[in-house]
């Protein structure tokens, strides 16, 4: 395939940057594939008839940007999906940082419906400070002191307190205290997966998960969601087949869908959970921001059974950097987690685990969230207008009842990877669906999140966005056999 | 060995908790090995002639223990001493929380030689709150955001100007802020290893990096280490039969021997290094705090090399509880190490990483490492008085120059895990060596740390410490065979 890559030699673009582009474009399309050798240098020259420093300039470029990995003595080979998924969410990362260091020139250019975390002004920045202080006079220097691995026992306390008013059984020795939901993912694959050993999500799931499982070397089998949750036939065939360790799913306002399970599939999944010893990761983090009359249960809350360990984050609608989160466990693997958040941390910060226990007791979680509530529904009810009346006809979406993200799909066979480009070059930024698919490839579909998106803002960027993707449906991108790969 | 369990049916002890008690000795001894099968219960029963009930109880116990995991339909087995020294680790955690609880009652009748951090008191507390609320103020709700997977750019820049000023050369680039040295370790670990990597470390080393590569998998070689630094023909030798994925160490007052490293040594460990392709992953929580003329400097000091991973912690005499630590990375490796923060935690807490570069920035750390070297240059000089004067010549150890750890070796075929739990019978905490050991077999060693312990408990706790030892030696201890194991 290397064979019929042409560079111009008469375009003003150097040619290492042409060639670095060429074959990041066959990268990102899938048509190379992962550990893929690229011709050695000599070999590459020859082909393209230039200079070997050319090749190793695009080759230089390509390793900079995560793409490729050099091997000392062996060559040069595609990265793994899973470097290539980090790069989007670093990406994510990057522009977030930009922002909170107030370069408001990007805020002004671009409007990015790819953070998924509210603006920091809707933080309660004054009511934290008066907690840390009110923690800092009361505590002294035990704040700083190494704290108890499982966490803060009062901030346990105030968890199983909370999780009572969501009627949600549990006792105060089965709650460990994470540094944020991410981590809560990372200890447990460390405490429960071994290499080889297969874990189930839905398809599409969050990519912070796939990598914490890829990490541990699990094998990912990923079960389609539908929009009344995860598809219950193909998940007992694959259970048969597979004996997963555990199945990982967002019950509600799942990320990336904004899909929640209902009520039905709820109990059917406890029973196949319960006929199988199938073991069920719960992460919540948004179901408490619904914005219908309708109630959006956690699994955990239906059923107290060993069988459901749920994590419960606050970070993405209340203080992200706080970096704080909980998990309910079943007496099994209590001991086994304790140890591998040790190993991974020793213990969360003293100052930020007291704190935060303070504000949950002083009701501030409930008062921030129902505020929340009250902002987001705004936001809510003008971006499904927009989304009926601005976006073309032709992309499909089913609205969600709560939450920050919507998932849009085009018509087949067009590529989500393509329109995000062409968007970025407008000014507004989309997450691809391939980023939430365990093996990357590239498909039709991508994310939406309204978290970071003013009112203003929303309208004009739906509009960029509405017209990029008609430009994207009338343009010959479709035919055009190079520029795509075959779709899921 | 079953065969020869007995129990006593005319004890007023309960059967179940005998038994619970003589399992617990195997397994503590290393009669019984990682994954070993225990008797089934039946069978079992049948051998002590009691009833089933008895063993089930027992089992229980110690599966609560941590000592054996029950897998379903098919047996009670040994746990994996991953866990037996997480145990331990806990058991120290256990004993900080309590003090942090402010239970004076276990403060006032315990003298603890095993917390390796300071009194809390000692904590810039005022500094600290001071700082807290310039960050508040100055930056607003940017705090409570994501950060930067790589660290808040600011502190990066200041810990290379901290480094600039150990003449250690390097660029914000290079930097990656982690929550606290273990992590550093677990992320290090998370980027470079692999199932069935080798990874070398000093014999005895510090047990959460132990933890760490075992929960990646890795096979441990320990190389052992001498009084001016590791022996280096066992790891000349080593190296070129097993060429480790790194080689583990701390060249200054290392945890758990306080032994430094000669500077020959260190010049020579380069050399190699540099023959061999070795990197060298360094551990510096505590070379800054010295108590002699001489200065204790880190190899990467020594040394701008691409084979040296530094990690340097704060924790350990300054705010343990704040969670902050950073690495200097070679450029080969950045890409991998930061994408394994990013699956870890995402990122360090925003609150607690701007407050550190305030602190830092107004030379708070320089003026608390002073402080803090005069305090324990008290400790220190009292302990070696102690030591020198108390205990009893049939132990042997070489005073450390720096540091807060103190190695003690017993005379040959004498067990530290009993004279630990002699120990503590008279309200004194030591650890015990084997801890210290990838392999966690008993030896004749244990550590002693001054970190915690008040000058008046000290001269009481080795004088109690000396008492035990002494009645310990004198015993028919080591003719015991029952109750000793074979040592390394």
């Amino acid at each position: 395939m290397f064979e019929q890559l042409k560079l111009n030699k008469l375009s003003e673009q150097h040619l290492y940057i042409q060639l670095y582009q060429k074959i990041k474009e066959m990268i990102d399309q899938g048509f190379l594939e992962e550990y893929q050798k690229l011709p050695p240098i000599r070999q590459m020259a020859n082909l393209l008839d230039v200079n070997n420093v050319t090749v190793v300039n695009a080759y230089k470029l390509l390793e900079e940007e995560g793409l490729v990995l050099k091997k000392v003595g062996s060559g040069t080979y595609v990265a793994p999906l899973i470097q290539k998924i980090d790069r989007e969410e670093v990406f994510i990362d990057d522009e977030i940082q930009l922002m909170n260091q107030g370069q408001l020139s990007l805020k002004q250019n671009v409007i990015s419906f790819a953070t998924a975390t509210p603006d920091p002004d809707l933080f309660p920045i004054q009511d934290v400070k008066t907690a840390i202080n009110h923690v800092l006079d009361r505590d002294g220097g035990e704040v700083f002191g190494y704290q108890d691995s499982l966490g803060y026992q009062p901030l346990r306390e105030a968890f199983r307190n909370y999780l009572a008013t969501k009627n949600i059984d549990s006792s105060v020795k089965s709650i460990q205290v994470v540094s944020g939901a991410q981590q809560g993912i990372d200890i447990l694959s460390k405490a429960m997966l071994n290499p080889g050993d297969v874990v189930f999500t839905e398809e599409p799931t969050y990519t912070g998960a796939i990598s914490a499982f890829k990490s541990r070397g699990a094998r990912i089998i990923s079960i389609p969601i539908r929009e009344d949750g995860i598809d219950l036939k193909i998940l007992e065939a694959k259970v048969e087949e597979y004996q997963p360790r555990f199945l990982y799913l967002m019950t509600n306002f799942q990320n990336p869908t904004g899909y929640s399970y209902s009520s039905m599939k709820k109990e059917r999944l406890l029973d196949l959970s319960q006929n199988y010893g199938l073991t069920i990761v719960e992460d919540d983090s948004l179901s408490e921001l619904y914005f219908t009359q309708e109630s959006f249960t956690p699994l955990r809350a239906v059923a107290d059974t060993e069988n459901v360990i749920y994590i419960k984050s606050f970070s993405k609608i209340f203080l992200p950097g706080f970096r704080i989160a909980f998990m309910v466990l079943p007496d099994s693997i209590i001991g086994q987690v304790m140890a591998a958040k040790h190993t991974s941390d020793i213990s969360s910060s003293g100052l930020i685990q007291r704190t935060f226990d303070l504000l949950l007791r002083q009701g501030l979680w409930e008062k921030h969230i129902e505020g929340m509530r009250q902002i987001y529904l705004g936001k809510y009810q003008l971006f499904v207008k927009l989304l009926t009346e601005v976006l073309p006809r032709e992309v499909k979406y089913t609205l969600p009842k709560g939450g920050l993200n919507y998932w849009i799909t085009l018509p087949d066979g067009y590529s989500a990877n393509q329109l995000y480009k062409k968007c970025l070059a407008e000014g507004v930024i989309i997450i691809p669906g391939s980023v939430f698919y365990p093996d990357g490839r590239p498909n039709n579909m991508f994310r939406l999140s309204i978290a970071a998106v003013e009112e203003a803002e929303m309208t004009k960027g739906v509009k960029i966005l509405a017209q990029v993707i008609n430009d994207f449906l009338d343009g010959e991108n479709v035919e055009d056999t190079v520029a795509f790969t075959p779709l899921m």
